[in-house]
C-alpha cells in the first residue's frame, strides 16, 4: 500500500530546456530583463519537451474534508462550513470557481471526507474516507488504511486531469480547522514550537491563536514520539484533504505534469511530499505567499519563491488561480516574441 | 501653455468605494482573505462609480524617443536601437506587443522624439518633437515649447484612449539612455546622489555603471541651481517619452481614467506627475517592482505597493502589462462572488 509514492519523478528534458535558455538570450530584449518569467518558460519547456510551452488546459481539483480537532474550537467557523463550501464550489458561488471560470480551467470537488458526506449536492466527485478525521488532541487523526484511501484519492485526481490533457495541476483545499492540521505538520517537520509557527487561520483573534497554539502543541507532545516517517505524521496530524494532495503532488510529478501550488495548506502538504519524495519538487511552482505566518517557514525550506503576495490567505486553491497568468504570459512571450535577428534590431 | 496640468483630478465616488468595501465582507471568503484584491477592486468601483468594475478595454501607449546624453555612453545598447524597437513594437515582436495581443489590449506607438523619424514605419502615430533630446551633460535636455509638445502627447494619448472607451491605460517607455534621465530625475526629486541610485539599465557592467553615475552627476551639479520646479526638471533632465508620460499620468487622472504604472522609467515620470500635481496619484495603480535600483526609492517616496515583483527590467509597460491580469481577477471576483445569504453559507 502507498509503494508508489516512492517511485521517481519523471525526468526533464534538458535539451528544451538548454535550447528555451537560449532562445531567451536572442529574444528582442535585454538579457535577463523578464527576469523570473525567463526561467519559468525555460522550466515549463523542460517539462513538457518542447520548444512552444503551452498552458491552455489546466485542472483545478478542490479537496474537502472535516477535522476531528475542529471540537476543541480552534476556527473562525463553524464545521457545517466545510459542506457548505462544497455546495458553493458546485454552484459557482466560491472564489474558485469564479477564479476557474474566467482562466478557463478545469474545476473539479472531491469530498474526501466531508462530514455527512455531500452525495446529495450535485456534481462532486466521491472519495470520502470518512466524516471527518479523529480529534488529534487524543488519537491519531486516521487509520493507516484511511490514510491509503487519502493519498489514493489525490492520485486519481491526476490521472483524471491527464485524461482530459491537462498541462497544469491545482489542487486547492477546503476543511474547517484545517490550519490546526497544516500548523502541527508544519512544527513536527520543521522542529519548531506550536507558538512558532501558528497563525489566524480563517480569521481567530489573538485569544483564539493562543488556544489554538495549546491544542497544536498539545497533539504534538503526544505523538512525537510515534512518528518515525512523513506518512506516520500524515496518519497522526493531518487531515484528508492534505493527504490527497501530498498524494496529488507525488502523482503529478512522477507523471511529468506541472504542478502550481497554492497557499499554507497547500505547501504543508507539498513539504510533506518533498520529504516522502524529494524529486517531486522539481515538478511545482509556487503561486502566492499567503499571510498566514507558517507558510514562510515553510517556502523557505522548500527553497521556493512564489509569483505572488497579494496578502491573500483564503485556500481553495484561489492564491494559485489568481497568480496562472504569469505562468500563462511566461509562454506566449516565449513562443512569439521577435529575436533580434528576425527583427533586425542590434544587440549591446 | 501647460495650465492645465494644475487642474485638480476627478473626484473618485466614496459611495460606491464604500459600498464595495461592504460588498467584500459579504461574499463567501473569510474578511480580508482576498488581501489587496479587495481594496482594488473597492477603489476601482470608486473610480469608475459602479458596482460592478470592468477592466475589458485597455489601452497601452508605448513613448519611444531618444536621448541626446546617449552620446556619453551611458546604454549597453546603441541608440538606432529605439528607432529599431519602434519597428518591432508596430510589427508585433516586441514582448509588449505579445502581451497587449494576448491580453487583447489596444497598443499604440507614438514617436516623440527617434533620431530621424519614423514616418517609414506604418502605424506609428507621429508626435515628433525633434531627433532626440539635446546631451544633458551640456545644456538642458529641450526647450520650454519642446517640454510642452511632449507633455501634451501624453495628454493627446489619454484623449485617444477615452474616444476608444478604455477603462485603463498603461504608458510604456522605449529610449536608449532614458534609464539615465530617471535617475538623474529621481536624484534631483529625492535629494539624493548618482551613486545612491544608478544602475545597470539594460544591462551595463560595474565600468559602466560608475561611468553612468558620474555623467549624472555631472548634470545634476550643472542643473541644480536652475530648478525651480517639477517642469524645470523634466525640461532640463527629461526625455520626450518621460515628459509625455508625465502629462498622461496628470492627464489620466484628471479624466478618471486608471492609470497602470510600469517599471523604473514610468515611476520616475509619475513621482514628477505626483509633485506637479498631488492629486492625480489617487487614480494610479503600480504594476511590478523593477531590479532597477531607484524604483524602490520612488516607489517608497509614492506609498507605492506594486502588485508583483518578478524580477523584470525591461520598461515597454511590460512589468503593467504583465500584472494587469491580477487587476482584471480583482474585478470578477468582486463582481461573480456569491454573499453568505446567497449561498446559505454560515457566518464566522
Amino acid at each position: 500500500m502507498l509503494d508508489w509514492v516512492y517511485n521517481p519523478a519523471k525526468p526533464f528534458a534538458m535539451a528544451a530546456y538548454q535550447h528555451a535558455l537560449d532562445r531567451q538570450l536572442r529574444l528582442t530584449k535585454p538579457p535577463g530583463s523578464l527576469g523570473v518569467l525567463e526561467e519559468i518558460a525555460a522550466r515549463l519547456c523542460g517539462m513538457q519537451n518542447t520548444d512552444k510551452p503551452r498552458l491552455a488546459r489546466i485542472q483545478i481539483s478542490i479537496f474537502a474534508a472535516d477535522h476531528g480537532v475542529a471540537e476543541e474550537n480552534v476556527s473562525a467557523f463553524p464545521q457545517v462550513v466545510t459542506k457548505e463550501m462544497v455546495r458553493n464550489f458546485a454552484n459557482g458561488g466560491a472564489a474558485i470557481s469564479v477564479l476557474a471560470k474566467h482562466l478557463g480551467a478545469e474545476l473539479e470537488v472531491v469530498d474526501v471526507g466531508t462530514c455527512g458526506g455531500t452525495r446529495d449536492i450535485k456534481g462532486v466527485i466521491d472519495a470520502h474516507v470518512a466524516d471527518g478525521t479523529a480529534n488529534f488532541m487524543h488519537a491519531p487523526a486516521m487509520t493507516r488504511m484511511q490514510l491509503t484511501a487519502a493519498v489514493e484519492a489525490g492520485y486519481a485526481a491526476v490521472e483524471r486531469a491527464l485524461d482530459r490533457g491537462a498541462q497544469l495541476f491545482i489542487a486547492g483545499d477546503m476543511g474547517i480547522a484545517n490550519s490546526t492540521s497544516a500548523t502541527a505538520i508544519t512544527c513536527s517537520l520543521l522542529g519548531k514550537s506550536a507558538r512558532e509557527i501558528v497563525g489566524p487561520g480563517t480569521g481567530l483573534d489573538r485569544a483564539g491563536i493562543i488556544h489554538k497554539a495549546a491544542v497544536i502543541q498539545c497533539a504534538l507532545d503526544l505523538h512525537s514520539s510515534a512518528i518515525k516517517s512523513p506518512l506516520d505524521l500524515l496518519q497522526r496530524l493531518g487531515g484528508f484533504e492534505i493527504a490527497a494532495m501530498t498524494g496529488a503532488y507525488i502523482a503529478a510529478a512522477q507523471h511529468g505534469l506541472p504542478v502550481l501550488i497554492d497557499g499554507f495548506i497547500s505547501s504543508a502538504a507539498a513539504l510533506l511530499a518533498s520529504r516522502i519524495n524529494a524529486s517531486s519538487s522539481g515538478w511545482w511552482f509556487y503561486g502566492h505567499t499567503s499571510t498566514e505566518p507558517g507558510h514562510v517557514y515553510i517556502l523557505h525550506e522548500l527553497g521556493a519563491r512564489p509569483l505572488v503576495n497579494l496578502g491573500m490567505r483564503l485556500g481553495e486553491g484561489s492564491g494559485a488561480a489568481v497568480a496562472l497568468p504569469l505562468l500563462r504570459q511566461a509562454c506566449i512571450l516565449h513562443t512569439k516574441m521577435a529575436t533580434f535577428d528576425q527583427a533586425g534590431v542590434s544587440r549591446g
